[in-house]
Order: C-alpha cells, then sequence, then structure tokens
C-alpha cells in the first residue's frame, strides 16, 4: 500500500516537473522537443522524468487539470456577486483556458484516448464536481434536481470536446477565435434550462 | 480545364470503388486492411485506387459525405408531416448515422484534419446548406433569420463534434450508446432556440 507521504511527495515531485515545464507548455515550445531534449533543458534525467510520468502527454494531462483547478479556485472568490449562469459559463470558459495555453497541437496529443494516460473519465468527474460545487454555492440544500445537474454537465462537457475539436480542425481559419466562440456556444446552451432564468444568486 | 464529362467520369469511378468498399467499410474490416490488401480484395490495382483516391482516408470521408447526402435525401419524402423541430432533428441524427456506421478508429482517421483530404470546410458547408434547406422547406419565403439559421447551424456542428469525440473516448465504456445520447444532445441544444416552438410546419 502507498503511504500518504509517499503520495504527498509525489504530488510534490510531479508539480516541481510541471513548474519546470510551464514556459515551455506555455510558448509551445514543449511540443516541439523530445523526452531527452525537453529533460536536458529543464535539468532532470529522463529517469526522472518517467519515475514521475508516464509520457510526454501524460505531463500535458497533468497540466490542464492542474491549471484549471487553479482557475477555479481563483474564480470562486467571485462567486459571491454572481448569477448561476454567469458562474457556470465563467467555469467553463476556465476549463477551456489551459487547453487554449497549450495550444491545438499539443492539445490533439493530450486527447488522443489512445494515450491511457489521459483518463478521460478523470476529467469528467472533475468537471461534473466542479459544476456541482457551483449549484451548490447557489443554493442553499438541494433546490435543484441531481437529473439536471448531470444533464447540464454532460450537454457542457460534450459541447467543450467539440469547441476544441472545431479550434483544432480550424487552426489556419483567421476568423475562428477560440475563446469569443466558445463563450457564445455555452452561453447559447444553457438557455435551454430554463431554470436557469428564474435562479436566485 | 476539366470538362464535365471528365468530371462525370471521375465520380462514377469513384462511385464504383465505393460501393466496392461498402461492405468492407460497414463491417469494420475496411481499417484492417492496408490500401494493397483492399484494392486486392475489392479486384482494382492500387493505381488505380490512387487515381481517384489520395489515401485511405479520403475514400472515408468520400463514404461519410455521400452516405449522409443519401440519408438526407431519403429523409426529405416525410418532411411534408415533420415539424421544424422534428426535421432538425432528424437531419443531425442523419448526419451522424454514417460516422457510426464507420466506427470510432475509422472515424478518428477521418478527422484528423492533418490529412489534407478531410477538408472540414465541405462538411460545414453541406451541413449549412442542409440546415437551410429543412428551413426553407418549412417557411415560404424568409421568415427566420439568417443570423439565426447560422447560429443553429454553428452550434450544432460543434456539438456533432463533441458526441463524436465523446463516442471515441468511451468506446470501451458499455453505458454509452451514440445514438440515443447523440439525439437527446441535440434535441436539448434546440431548446436554446425559442423561436422553434413557435413555428408551424
Amino acid at each position: 500500500m502507498t503511504s500518504i507521504k509517499t503520495t504527498l511527495k509525489r504530488k510534490q515531485a510531479q508539480q516541481e516537473i510541471l513548474q519546470a515545464a510551464l514556459p515551455y507548455i506555455e510558448s509551445g515550445k514543449y511540443n516541439q522537443l523530445s523526452i531527452r531534449e525537453f529533460c536536458h533543458e529543464i535539468g532532470v534525467t529522463t529517469g526522472m522524468f518517467y519515475r514521475y510520468y508516464k509520457t510526454k502527454s501524460d505531463l500535458l494531462a497533468f497540466y490542464a487539470i492542474d491549471t484549471s483547478k487553479l482557475l477555479f479556485d481563483s474564480l470562486k472568490d467571485n462567486f459571491p456577486t454572481m448569477s448561476l449562469r454567469e458562474k457556470l459559463v465563467s467555469f467553463c470558459m476556465a476549463s477551456i483556458k489551459p487547453l487554449q495555453t497549450m495550444g491545438p497541437e499539443s492539445l490533439f496529443v493530450f486527447l488522443n484516448v489512445k494515450n491511457p494516460e489521459c483518463n478521460c473519465d478523470v476529467s469528467r468527474q472533475l468537471f461534473y464536481d466542479q459544476i456541482r460545487y457551483v449549484f451548490d454555492s447557489t443554493y442553499d440544500g438541494h433546490q435543484y434536481a441531481e437529473e439536471d445537474l448531470l444533464d447540464i454537465s454532460n450537454q457542457l462537457v460534450i459541447l467543450e470536446k467539440g469547441i476544441v475539436y472545431e479550434w483544432y480542425s480550424r487552426q489556419d481559419d483567421p476568423t475562428f477565435e477560440l475563446m469569443p466562440v466558445a463563450e457564445h456556444c455555452f452561453d447559447k446552451a444553457l438557455d435551454a434550462y430554463s431554470f436557469l432564468n428564474d435562479e436566485k444568486s
């Protein structure tokens, strides 16, 4: 059995490598380097890298989930002044943001489910948990139907995938801008949920 | 300049190869064969194949677009008895159907925009044209706003990509069934367009 201490140490080491990787991911350079080149740049051995990340795209998955969590946490500070609907759109935009930073090329490596380290269940569960948090932070008790929550979560997560796919396929189209398109799509999708319009925050 | 006769001959040859390929595509066998093996099976030379299709996945793109057009044409027969909303959902389902038949593996080969033969603009334009036909067949003249039409078309095409992506990523999940999920997603998305609810067919 892995002890809590070991788990924490592991997470810390993963975080340290991620921190070193950030400038490379955010400049798009990460995608162009081999693991060996990347490890040389940040000054770790490839053995050390493989101890904490299974593959090059495993690190991207870690980045996407970690950054999305951080963005969501900072979003929470503004929750008291926001309507449920505004919270939902902001949350969705925060989940798109790290994917945008990663860039379409890395994104597609990350999203290719043939890579076993991209565990789609994990990110879907995280998405649902965060949406649930948004609802819980708005309503006292459970004035919403669990069914609606699941339905919204599924619809938004599928839409998110579609937006990202569209973005990937229109990389050479200067008229396509990820963030405004995403915001409009999410906003439009929420129009379908009439109970969002008579909510009190 | 290519004459109409040459274009027609080309289309006919493409159709003949596609017809021969159908059982292989629909049984999932196409994906497992190399071009050479496939050509041997259907009795054409690889030279002949490459004369009419650029790559293996070019044939899949041709299949998807061709089948979707055929399904859409057969759908039109039932249009007089359908509401605008029913037509839109049926149209979307008809556009998913060939992708389902193709299977997730082939689908991903086809959807990978790195293959230049998968021209996303072509399929997006086709999607829009068919949605426009749905509207035109419902309203006399132009009682709908062009803006709404574009908005619905974009939203549905992005959603379609998300659904297909979700399907691809959940191939091993027995609880995920493409057709019911797709129908629910499209139907839910249309809830956002209030003018669909007070339309007359």
